[in-house]
């Protein structure tokens, strides 16, 4: 397969803009020099906007992994409980992280289940936690949990909420003032530019609590207030600055809410399409996420034999599951720049491989749901 | 200025070559694909090339500091002493650093003076360490360290150690074998990549203490046994493997000790420009750096009106001093694929803004010192 020509549908990387990428490959510059610094001063507001916040933020080198790393390692302390939302990949994964940086509690939802504000209620009702985490969108199911009413139990009782916000700020409509303390994202998302640069913003209680004890790469509050003077605490990586920046003008351009609806058109045409073929998703029905769909395989269709055929004689990449998921479901991610055409492409690919591998179905249905949308 | 176009004559970043820039350019592909796996075992191959050896490696999406972060966080607990040499500012950043992690004292040496291994020695004898730390070069005073001595020290009392090659690796000769444990470089500076990966090596002895206790995004354990499987534990900057890729081979086609030998005659050619035109390294004689050149400026020349004149006049980028060096050295970064010829065009604008600034020298001198090495 031609790895640079393809349909590219997954749930992150994806597809750039060809500005993006050209603003890339630009030849090195000065990262202290007034030319960067104006890059920087771009970025930070760029960001404020994509997390409608005037707050602080913060742009750090590193996946949206090391954005979460500074969240957590900032503002909790060793000694600190925390319980932590598990219902996917990504939340267990943060559950990891914080056992390294607090004294983390899981409370665990089925895989493809919602997280329960009520049971978040009655587990901080039990006992005192100073902070919660959420992932609001679990891309590992395709399945975004009720941010808003997380964060009005976590208000109540007056906690921390830390928030991975990677595959939703941009794409599903995530706010600060719902009562958000972190908010995490990583660039190869809805912001659609390549991995590889993790933004945080804070809440201003958050802010004062930043404290530089657990961390050094990572240290949030030297991230932050590095950026407020158009600078970096290390060095940069500049050319992923220099396209993150692309990025967010292509998203300012658009706007942030009509991206929003627009991500919601592509995640509601992909489901049409889903059960036009007569398949099914796999999260909770009203829990799917607008920016990455996971679908169930029907009975007895082979993951690698489905993906690999999609690959090689259709050039479309979708992501297969992850962990206990494995095997059973596909993704598809419908963030940043993709098109409901992008969405027509790769289902024209995706019927033609469900229709060889022996599953039944009105054939065009699929790309007749997405023209539906059009 | 038009900053595309710049004789580009920093302590890293460095120049590029187009290929490098190229490479960065490249579509979005799948991070958990065959195709980037292959790229990532290249890299890993490559950079066991850079370091010399066949043990561990790692390489983390982020600066060099992360590189840092990840050896010390993952090697030392916080109740290790540690031994950390001082004599500049990046060696001072690495105290810092390791008072995250471990209990360090520093034991400092003038900025410009070399660490005295002897003194080290004696420090070792008075109280018990278990690691030592030292930046092999100190880019910010232009000194190469005696590294090989201080390494003898180390396994004279047992102690690790752990090395900042940030701006040695690929320049200057730095040999595991001599008894490092952990050595990191980054990505901008003798490899000519862009900034935004660190590399790091570690030797069994240090393979063998790594734990997962103080660091989730730089665990190093984790970015070591994922690169040997051809995987990352977290989101790769991928864009930056395609040009630390293109980049390796360019250093390995030239050949490592090629590459270190060509980078003392570019260090040897700016030393003999610098005398030619009546100027002084800021370093003790004996141990100026092949990578970096510190220069004092000669009384009464000021910095900013120097490099300003040299950029917006002769497109010629250099550095100026950090903290207590600021405004009385500008220094010269000449590693990677920096050739004589990139000299000699630094020089023939250094020369006229000297010139138009009142210093009295030979017109001609610096770059016909630097043309004798041709």
């Amino acid at each position: 397969m031609d790895v640079e020509d393809t349909v590219f549908l997954l749930p992150g990387p994806v597809r750039m803009h060809p500005r993006v990428l050209r603003a890339m490959g630009l030849p090195a510059i000065n990262h202290r020099s007034a030319e960067f610094q104006a890059v920087l001063a771009d970025v930070r507001d760029l960001t404020r906007y994509l997390f409608q916040t005037a707050g602080p933020v913060a742009v750090l080198s590193g996946s949206g992994t090391a954005g979460l790393d500074a969240g957590v390692s900032g503002v909790l302390r060793r000694t600190d409980d925390v319980l932590c939302l598990v219902n996917g990949k990504f939340s267990e994964r943060f559950f990891e992280l914080c056992k390294v940086y607090a004294r983390p509690t899981p409370l665990e939802f089925p895989w493809g289940e919602p997280v329960d504000p009520e049971q978040v209620a009655a587990a901080m009702e039990r006992r005192s936690f100073k902070a919660i985490t959420v992932c609001h969108n679990e891309s590992s199911t395709g399945l975004t949990n009720p941010l808003k009413e997380i964060a009005a139990v976590a208000r109540k009782h007056d906690a921390l909420l830390i928030v991975d916000g990677i595959t939703s700020v941009g794409g599903i409509e995530v706010r600060m003032d719902w009562g958000l303390d972190v908010l995490v994202t990583g660039s190869q998302k809805c912001i659609a530019a390549p991995p590889g640069l993790a933004a945080v913003a804070v809440s201003d209680r958050a802010y004062g609590l930043l404290h530089e004890e657990s961390s050094f790469y990572t240290n949030l509050k030297a991230h932050i207030d590095g950026l407020e003077e158009d600078d970096t605490p290390f060095t940069p990586a500049v050319p992923l600055f220099f396209a993150v920046r692309e990025a967010l003008r292509i998203l300012k351009d658009e706007g942030l809410e009509a991206r929003v609806q627009r991500t919601a058109r592509l995640g509601a045409a992909t489901r049409a399409a889903v059960a036009a073929l007569g398949l099914e998703m796999l999260p909770r029905k009203g829990f799917e996420s607008n920016t990455v769909s996971a679908i169930r395989y029907p009975p007895g269709l082979d993951d690698k034999k489905f993906r690999g055929m999609l690959e090689r004689e259709y050039r479309t990449v979708v992501q297969g599951g992850q962990a206990q998921l494995r095997g059973k479901i596909f993704r598809i991610g419908h963030m940043g720049i993709v098109a409901l055409q992008d969405l027509a492409a790769g289902f024209s690919g995706i019927e033609a491989v469900l229709g060889k591998l022996g599953h039944t179905f009105d054939k065009g249905a699929g790309v007749a749901a997405v023209a539906s949308f059009m």
